[in-house]
This record gives C-alpha cells, sequence and structure tokens, in this order.
C-alpha cells in the first residue's frame, strides 16, 4: 500500500500530535497519581483521574465551573469501618451502659436489658423500634454543647473491639487522599450520611478536612431555650430527618441547594444519592466502595445487615458507576499508625 | 510636677508608640473605610470595623480563626426591602394570578379570590391559614428545577410598585459592601431568613456572592421520585421546616452546626438568632437595621405587621447590639441603577 506524500506527512504530524499527547497526559497522570499513593494502578483510579482533570481543565470540553464542583460522600463504609456494627450502635451501647445506674427500671425492659446483658441476639430482636429507643435515650435530653462533649470524650477513650483503635482511625487511608485531591481540583467535599450529623461534626472536620457545615446526616428535633438569660439548644427524643436512601438526594438539596457532580458510596442507602449526582448534565462520576478484602478489612455485600450492597451493585454497570475493589484497588485501607 | 529623666524617656517613648499606634489605626480604619464606602462615618460603622479587625488580628487578644468567622444576615429587611410586603408574598400572588385560569373555583374560594379581586385587606383577613393556602398552591406541585425556573422567570420580570425596578435592584448598598468586607476579611457568610429557601437559592449568588448551600431558609418537603428513569425532587403541599424566631438558632445549628460570631437582623424575628450568636465567648457583633428613612426606603418598627421590631429593639442597649439607623447611617441605600 502507497500513501500520498501529503498522506504521509498528515500520518507523520498525527502521529507526533499523538506522541505529544500522550506524553502530557502520561505526565499529568503522574502528578496526580502522587496525590492517591494508596490508589492501586488500575481502572479505578484511572477513573479518578481521568473525571477530575476532565472538569477541572477550562480548556476540557467537559469543564465545570469551581462553584459547581460538588462531591458527596457517604460516610459509613465509605470513608470509615461499618462493621461489626455502625461504631454510632456501638456508642450508643457503651451510653446506655454509662447511663445504667441512673436507670434501675432498664434491668428488665427491653432494649435495654439486651444491652447490659451483652445479648445482641436479643438487641437485633427488638427491631427497628428498639433501636430507635436506644437512640433516643443516649442521644436525646441534653443540650448540643453536651451531646458533642460526649462524643468527644467517648471518641477519645473507646477502641474498636477487632483493631484495638480509636474509631477515628479507621478511616479509609485512600479516601483521605481522595478528599484530599478533589479539594486541591477546587471540589468542595461534603459528607451525605445515615448517620447522627451531631456525632459526625465534632470531629470530622480534624479527620477528614470537611467542616460542619458541610456535614448532612440523620437528626433529631432540637429546641432553643433560655435557661437564667443563655441560649442553649436542648436535643428532643424525636426524629427531625433520615438522611438515608431516598433522604438523601433530599438530604443534599435541602442542604446543598445543587446536584453534585460526584457521589461516593457503599450500599443500597445510596442508591438514591447516585442515581441522582450521576443524572445530571455533563461529566459525573458514581463510585461504589465494595467491601472484598476480609483480612484487612470485612468482605460483604448483598446479603450483609449492615452496609448491605445488592441493587446499586446491580445498577452500577448500566449506569457506568465505578465498582472499587477495596482488595485489589487499595494498597492500604487504614492510616498508619501513630499512637 | 517634676519627672525624672527615665519618666521622662519612658513618657516620650509612649508618647511615640501612641502616635505610631493611631497612625496605624487611622491607616487601617481608612483601608476598611475605602471598603464600606456607603457606611457614614459614625458609630455603627466603627463598631464594625473594630470588630472586623479585632477577630482578623492574629496579634489581637480576640483573635478569631479563619475557620469560627461566620456571620449570619436574615435576608427581608436586612440584605434587601420588605415593603409593601415581603416579595416573596408578591410572587406568590403573581403566581396565583398566573395560574387563575387552570383554577376556575378560585373565582369564589377565599384566599385565592382576595388575590383576584386585589383585595388585600381580605387578604390579611385570611390569615396565617390563608397565606400558608396561598404559598402551597404556589411554591408546590412541581419539580425543584421547575421551581427555579418559575422563580428566575418571575424576577426577570416583576417590577416592585414603588421602585418599578426589579426586586432584586432593591438591595441595600451598604450590606453589600458589608458582606464583602468581611469576606475579605475570612468571614463565611450565611442567610438565615424566614423566607423560603428556594426562593432566594437561583438569585443569591449573583446579587449577594452567597452560594446555595449557604443559605438557610423555610422550607416545603420535597419527595424523590423517578420520573421514566429520570430523578427528580417534586415539591410537596406541606411545611418542612419554619426558620423565624426560635427556629433561627435550630436552623443555625442544623445547617451550619457551629455558633456565628455575627448576626445581623431587623426584626423580632431575628431576636433569638441575635441572642445565639452574640452568647458565645471571645467577641460577637450583633447589628439590627433600623428602618427610619420614609423618604429614601420605609420608617417602621414597633407597630409594623411586617418586620416588627419591638422587644429586639428594647433588648440591643443590655446587649450592646449595635442599632443602625438607616437615614442617619447609610449614604445610599441601594445600588445604582445600572438598567
Amino acid at each position: 500500500m502507497r500513501f500520498s506524500h501529503s498522506e504521509h506527512v498528515s500520518r507523520l504530524a498525527g502521529g507526533w500530535l499523538l506522541a505529544v499527547c500522550l506524553c502530557l497526559a502520561a505526565h499529568t497522570a503522574i502528578a496526580a497519581a502522587d496525590l492517591l499513593p494508596s490508589w492501586a494502578d488500575g481502572a479505578s483510579k484511572r477513573a479518578i483521574i481521568a473525571f477530575v482533570e476532565q472538569v477541572a481543565d477550562p480548556q476540557s470540553p467537559g469543564f465545570v465551573a469551581a462553584d459547581e464542583r460538588v462531591a458527596v460522600f457517604d460516610n459509613d463504609g465509605t470513608l470509615w469501618s461499618e462493621k461489626p456494627a455502625y461504631f454510632q450502635l456501638l456508642f450508643a451501647i457503651d451510653r446506655v451502659r454509662a447511663l445504667a445506674p441512673q436507670h434501675p427500671e432498664w434491668k428488665t425492659t427491653q432494649p435495654f436489658k439486651a444491652v447490659l446483658d451483652n445479648d445482641l441476639d436479643a438487641l437485633a430482636e427488638s427491631g427497628e423500634h428498639g433501636l430507635l429507643e436506644l437512640v433516643m435515650a443516649s442521644h436525646a435530653g441534653m443540650t448540643t454543647t453536651e451531646f458533642e462533649q460526649i462524643v468527644q470524650s467517648w471518641l477519645s477513650t473507646a477502641r474498636h473491639p477487632r483493631f484495638k483503635r480509636p474509631y477515628t482511625a479507621l478511616v479509609y487511608q485512600p479516601m483521605l487522599e481522595l478528599l484530599e485531591y478533589l479539594r486541591a481540583n477546587g471540589f468542595k467535599t461534603f459528607i451525605v450520611s445515615g448517620g447522627g450529623i451531631e456525632f459526625m461534626r465534632p470531629w470530622v472536620e480534624e479527620v477528614y478536612g470537611i467542616p460542619p457545615e458541610q456535614v448532612i446526616g440523620s437528626s433529631i428535633k432540637v429546641k432553643y431555650e433560655l435557661r437564667d438569660g443563655e441560649p442553649v439548644l436542648v436535643r428532643l427524643p424525636e426524629i427531625d430527618f433520615i438522611d438515608d436512601k431516598a433522604g438523601k438526594p433530599v438530604g443534599i438539596h435541602k442542604f446543598i441547594g445543587r446536584r453534585p457532580i460526584a457521589a461516593f458510596g457503599n450500599s443500597d442507602g445510596d442508591l438514591q444519592m447516585l442515581q441522582w449526582a450521576t443524572a445530571g448534565a455533563g461529566p459525573r462520576l458514581g463510585m461504589i466502595i465494595h467491601h472484598t478484602d476480609a483480612e484487612r478489612e470485612w468482605a460483604y455485600d448483598r446479603k450483609s445487615h449492615v452496609g448491605k450492597l445488592d441493587k446499586a451493585l446491580d445498577e452500577s454497570a448500566d449506569k457506568g458507576w465505578v465498582v472499587v475493589d477495596m482488595q485489589r484497588d487499595w494498597k492500604t485501607i487504614y492510616p498508619a499508625q501513630s499512637e
């Protein structure tokens, strides 16, 4: 096969341009790779970098103005572990035990008896209603300032049963890097969690670099009062908002007022948030953390009570959501132990 | 009276230091004055500058870390006018008129009849319940995206009955400067309004420089739905949250999760927000815009239905809140007409 002179020149020029482009792309990818050292080279990491470079580059057709670069993260199972049970439930259990001397009636009343007897089967049997009672007994009745101190104090002393480390040490190192990488590229990062908003706010700024005003979660009602002329906010034993499943896009809309362009979750509780974020126009990134590492963390999905991942996994292929294989994609799970 | 040599030197040195300090202070004040050109020199402007310089200066004993520099602003009557009625009510009235052809029953049903007959007395007689019906008929039943377009479209065509300008032109120039001045000094500025959060979000970023995620307001419930596979949020005719009076500190806590160090309001609806913000430790600024200028804007306080200022005015002296006399303290009210 012969080429005309002009075809030949054009092919040569094309080859040169391609080489330059590949070189530039490789260069940019290396720069980004340094910001994500705990991510193994592979499809997940490449998808993150490709998305971020596309939206942050003013020359790219997928460029998104900095104001609109909103990324939302589930917390339990996405930013920190959630086994053997949600850490907030472990907090509630410890709290009920601490308060038990003031509540002799708890020795004979469920779900408190189950907690005091360390009978997790009986606790599970008390169902959603029992858990709600537990939450109200442990989370309501004090001022917001008092509750914040209770959470801080628990976090500073409680240790995880398997890893014997503080709960705030069981956050995912690759996700900490991802949060930083997004912020370095002009993103505003939000937590959108089914967990209690006031259980998270006291520590997420220090641990994740996410300020309290960028935390969305479930909440109980609070009431404004003057006590001896001093204003306080008192926590009431009444649900205000459940930030889970279809509640997540509602919470996002209520608190942020615009649609995120990236969403990160790990369970069916995040399905609607993923749908909502990725259905908008322009480049979108939906990502699911798949717990596949029984050795370094836990392995669970469709059949797990906590963090059940079933429908969202089915929908991921159709929607183009990236499924992170924790075992394969993460070189490390938790930050190095410093204490 | 005679001085020893050392006393003399020390007094001279002291005098020199004082002169340097005054000069520096004057210099700083001038720099700040340039950022607040619409504020007349006087106690209100001095109080703002003294507060900001104190909290933003790392050398000052009153220094506040940038993260904690949170300032909250009421909207109606504090950032823009609220007469002859809340602009959002005028929007609801226009909306009911626009929808009337599809609702023949409104011709004979209150409060809609009152709106269609332009009978504001009858509308007032329909009371809170009537207003609520009006809001639900005009604000609910569509998706959040549709509602945003309705608001944008109204704002682009509606004109204020007295000033014949778009409503978004009736914002206070001195407050625009104050917002900028605070942000230039590391503050994060939030709106905390009794008005509807989704009535404000479409335009406040452009007009005030406040992004949607920093807007707190009253809201109705929304519901997540898939329509032909496309996710939408539908506005329901049901109150979610009233961000007024004791609801303001509750809203601040819910959305921001930390206590502001500065609060700006104009009515008794802002009393609890002012109490909450100014009761914290360290330097605090509480400020009330007093509507005293019937000629350039409106004059009203204790006896006004809209923007009633009575208890908060009484409490201002005791609490050290600065009362801005609009007539005396503001050189201009609205931004210069550009259209």
